[in-house]
């Protein structure tokens, strides 16, 4: 396939943007990455939703979002996939710019998830599981997360503040991202003292929710050049696997055989090795989705992913960084805009933007967005040239 | 772009299916066309639907049926783009071949919308409309066709009854289909006496909702030869296309410029021209949509869409052969799969295999599937080799 890069991010602040309609939340963050590109025009665009039929009561966002940025004739979709809509998002337009049947897209990951008059949002969320199987035995997705979670402790003999780090690491790390969601300092007392949500997840195991939207622009490799004091940013690898949708319908509920397969074939096709990798932008949802982002990606063996935050290994500094802009539990979690927020973000890191969370000399980084409890998993590999 | 050809096809009868879930609908179209393909493995999965999150409850649909089919670890994702997510997930595994990422891609579009505890349908399928410029001013889907077929009928000189011979020629048409869901002749009579939705738009002006799935099964051309008395199947063009999503917003609301542009590039990546498209599976989801589909297409001036019925043209014996199984209006349009049986329909055709619907040397044809009230259109120009 044609090798791809990206010329352009865009994000906005991560909020309750009351003031702003989806709409605006989505048009802001392409525009963002349309003047970054420094493009006025695209020939595709792929959106990365999870619930704006529920929330917003409106589909068809692609065209919704082309005719509201000025795209008018230009093709335009939207890509779902849960949690990883962003992601899917961002690989269907890779595909076509790699494909050689656009020479340019814009994708865009929003959400507007807050003050709508449509579903509960925790109910909405829950459509990511599966309605027949869990949603309908009355399980909402944190109670999902908290049985994984649960049987993670028991299993591999981890206590509940043994996850601070994860948790403490994002907070820390967020403070320095204007886009961040919360900005605010944690300790591990803070943490072990923070309200339960469904045992043993708390509220600072947990992610919040927010209304956001994240870009990037993409075009053909070979009409990128090093410029301006940036490197090219080329798309290394990229792959989507999946689980089964039910949790407990796996052999190992502990073990995200679709981040197994979709970074080893995404370190494949960017012919590189975990230990190659400068920065991982994991999809933190919940803390335990930490410690098996990092196992089943080759960081760690299985039942030691905490490990490496307790051995301080995953802040910007350590040897793994992961979460190096606040990651989903302080950047936010606006759920189908996730994926593209952790693109931006590794585009940030390679182009050495990051100020005092800044990854020494980072060249290749990766993205991992999830759908549902592991069931998509979406890893890209990028890489400055 | 690699070319690619079109291995399997599928499809179940469309109906009200209170006994299967919607795991079933799209499982029994995708394992119809593995079977049709002589495949049991696939790397890709691209699930075309529209309404699941409203009326099942359901995300993420493309790891839900990869799970059901047994595709665990591969890719899967959903693709919408209202009643146009059929022909936008064909389109995007399309890309995922044709960009020589995938070897082999499935796509099923399908739709539950019957026996549903979920949102009532009508307020559902609104969601394919602006919700903010359109839907709060409190119009239907069929209320904004309804404007649009008076306006033309006021602008252009034509009666009701003019619009006759595209539900007559359809109903003809799917008494030949058995998976059609309604199998009942009708006659100009009967279309003028049927009762009144949104004036002037009638019972036999608008297309009956349904279960339903098909599905398709994709791969390298070169990997295909003919064989079995089939020819091969090449996808000769393909091109998605947008308007504004208001229909007010619009220079023209009486021409559908996204049908114009992407049948225009269709016709281009293809190398053919209208009068070489020997079958044209249109998306008449209410009467005055076939007129302005084959006016914009190509077919017929600005205007004069209604002629080519009128004159006897658009049966499977005339000039310009349209809805050759029974179109939207009788084979069913089960909204997020109607561009996959549309795409299956033409590969029966270009295979020979329609029987007493079969357009006598058929070797070119033509899908256009319409998101919205023209807002997403998106043409595929399918060859038999």
């Amino acid at each position: 396939m044609r090798k791809v890069a990206i010329l352009g991010i865009g994000q906005i602040k991560i909020d309750e943007h009351w003031e702003l309609s989806l709409r605006e939340i989505g048009g802001n963050a392409a525009f963002a990455a349309m003047q970054d590109a420094g493009m006025n025009k695209v020939d595709a665009l792929f959106v990365g939703n999870m619930l704006s039929p529920l929330v917003d009561g409106q589909n068809q966002l692609g065209t919704y979002f082309s005719d509201w940025i000025g795209l008018w004739d230009q093709e335009a979709v939207k890509v779902e996939a849960a949690c990883a809509s962003g992601a899917a998002a961002f690989r269907a337009g890779l595909m076509a710019v790699a494909s050689s049947d656009v020479e340019s897209a814009l994708i865009v990951g929003v959400e507007k998830m807050t003050d709508k008059a449509g579903h509960d949002v925790t109910s909405a969320l829950a459509t990511a599981a599966d309605a027949d199987y869990e949603v309908e035995q009355g399980i909402s997705f944190v109670g999902i997360n908290a049985l994984v979670m649960r049987r993670y402790m028991h299993e591999f003999g981890w206590k509940h503040e043994d996850f601070a780090p994860f948790s403490i690491n994002a907070h820390a790390n967020a403070l320095h991202n204007p886009f961040a969601r919360l900005h605010e300092k944690i300790t591990v007392e803070r943490f072990e003292k923070s309200s339960m949500v469904a045992t043993p997840i708390n509220l600072l195991d947990a992610s919040p929710i927010g209304d956001g939207a994240a870009a990037a622009i993409i075009v053909p490799a070979e009409r990128v050049m090093s410029a301006r004091g940036r490197p090219r940013i080329s798309v290394a690898g990229s792959a989507s696997a999946t689980d089964t949708i039910a949790v407990h319908s796996r052999k190992d509920p502990l073990f995200l055989s679709a981040a197994y397969e979709s970074s080893r074939r995404a370190y494949q096709m960017a012919g590189v090795q975990p230990g190659d990798i400068d920065v991982f932008e994991l999809h933190d949802a919940f803390s335990i989705m930490s410690a098996l982002s990092l196992e089943a990606s080759g960081f760690a063996e299985r039942g030691k992913g905490v490990r490496l935050g307790l051995d301080g290994e995953i802040s910007p500094k350590g040897r793994v960084p992961v979460c190096t802009r606040g990651g989903l539990k302080a950047r936010g979690h606006p759920v189908g805009a996730t994926g593209m927020y952790q693109i931006a973000e590794v585009v940030q890191q390679l182009r050495g933007e990051c100020g005092e969370t800044q990854v020494d000399g980072a060249r290749t980084g990766m993205a991992q967005n999830i759908g549902g409890s592991g069931a998509t998993i979406i890893t890209h590999v990028l890489q400055a040239e």
